[in-house]
């Protein structure tokens, strides 16, 4: 239950959410109740699509979890600790550094805690910014700040409706697209990661989407010697994190 | 509050405590009242102590904090879910092996979810066993196994009294010790970390206490690009424990 952690940064009410939604605050998802009569929600919901919001649907019984005032009246906004920039904002700061792009992916982290981890090493290796998909994600939330140790305060987080859409468009732009997988044939060590790179962090669970592997150019593994044979998000990007690191500094 | 992840493996009340004890059952660490006119209490703190368990001192909101059934009676005992080893037990697995040890060393890593995610990392990297100290450390405990995904199970996990004195012991066994220190001249892959080799774990908030540092052989940095420069405790293990692996695949 991610969002259980979630509870700073929560607009709750009708009309604290409205005012949010009309002052324009980036709000990461708003959380409203399944209820098609009520205009004054259908409303909201209209608003916040508009202005890019995901909107999820869910019962009376998810809010009241969710709510930290128990007064939510039906729709509950989980507000963002910073604006998002798009993938071409991450890849200008890559040029203006006279860099080659370092771009990192996020497939469907969900725990803010693993996002907080992930963004806290994406700007400790020099990143150049990090790539989450809208829906099923943790987003901005004060959790994920406090967790990466303020990086995601400095760090250009993109968020896009579309993953392989994105990848794509990376590619476009001269990136190659590594991914990890327990299975694939190449060793994270033998594998060339240097260049304009764009690194593709799987889901705890169940890794890399079907459409998001497919978009990789590279799969390459992890070398495990134990008998768990996995290690968890944040070590593994992690490790391959510093080893792109490694290669870039020349020590390949 | 580190013990207060800890829930799981609470052994509250003065007769369950007792009978763990007396089954010698591993326990790591007895909360007790300091109440010193309380003979029964008195005479548990005394068996523990025998047995080699830490007793700590606290007053009774310290322990109302703690327990689960709200009838501790005074004294809360946090159970071990294993046996603990000595280092004498992961020399002799890395010798059976016929391998270089590889062994880490955590510095008072006191939050448990830290601690599980550095034995998962530990038992991915085919390390022989981790050696805590037995006070200011998190110990085996359910929450441990849990982060760990199970590699607690498979780990060899010793722990000591006296950290300086484990490390020279382990020098004189041949074993070169490494710890990481942001301001060590010599980057991490400058460092040839071949060779049977123990990693010292500094803990998140202070980095390792000043006789285990002084304890180290070589001090080395791991390369920061950004403007937060550290990563969390188990991302760093992480990177180094890796680093290791690397160079020992003969990757150098």
């Amino acid at each position: 239950m991610p969002f259980e952690n979630d509870r700073e940064g929560l607009i709750e009410g009708r009309n604290a959410v409205l005012e949010a939604l009309r002052a324009g605050r980036p709000i990461d998802k708003l959380y409203i109740v399944n209820q098609n009569a009520d205009r004054s929600l259908s409303r909201l919901a209209a608003l916040a699509r508009e202005a890019g919001t995901v909107v999820v649907p869910c019962d009376r019984r998810k809010l009241d979890t969710l709510s930290a005032t128990g007064a939510h009246q039906g729709v509950i906004a989980l507000g963002a600790v910073r604006e998002y920039c798009s993938p071409d904002d991450i890849l200008a700061l890559a040029e203006s550094r006279n860099e080659d792009p370092f771009v990192i992916v996020c497939d469907e982290i969900t725990d803010p805690h693993n996002l907080g981890a992930i963004l806290r090493t994406a700007e400790c290796v020099g990143a150049h910014g990090v790539i989450l998909p809208k829906r099923r994600s943790a987003g901005l939330t004060a959790i994920v700040d406090k967790t990466s140790a303020g990086a995601a305060e400095h760090m250009l987080v993109a968020r896009v409706p579309n993953l392989p859409t994105a990848l794509k468009n990376l590619r476009e732009r001269g990136l190659w697209i590594f991914g990890t997988d327990a299975n694939a044939k190449s060793a994270l060590w033998d594998t060339d990661l240097r260049g304009p790179v764009c690194l593709v962090i799987g889901s705890e669970g169940d890794g890399m989407g079907r459409l998001v592997r497919e978009n990789c150019d590279v799969l390459v593994s992890i070398p495990m010697y134990g008998k768990i044979s996995s290690l968890n998000a944040s070590a593994a990007s992690a490790v391959v994190m510093y080893e792109v690191l490694r290669q870039r500094c020349h020590h390949v």
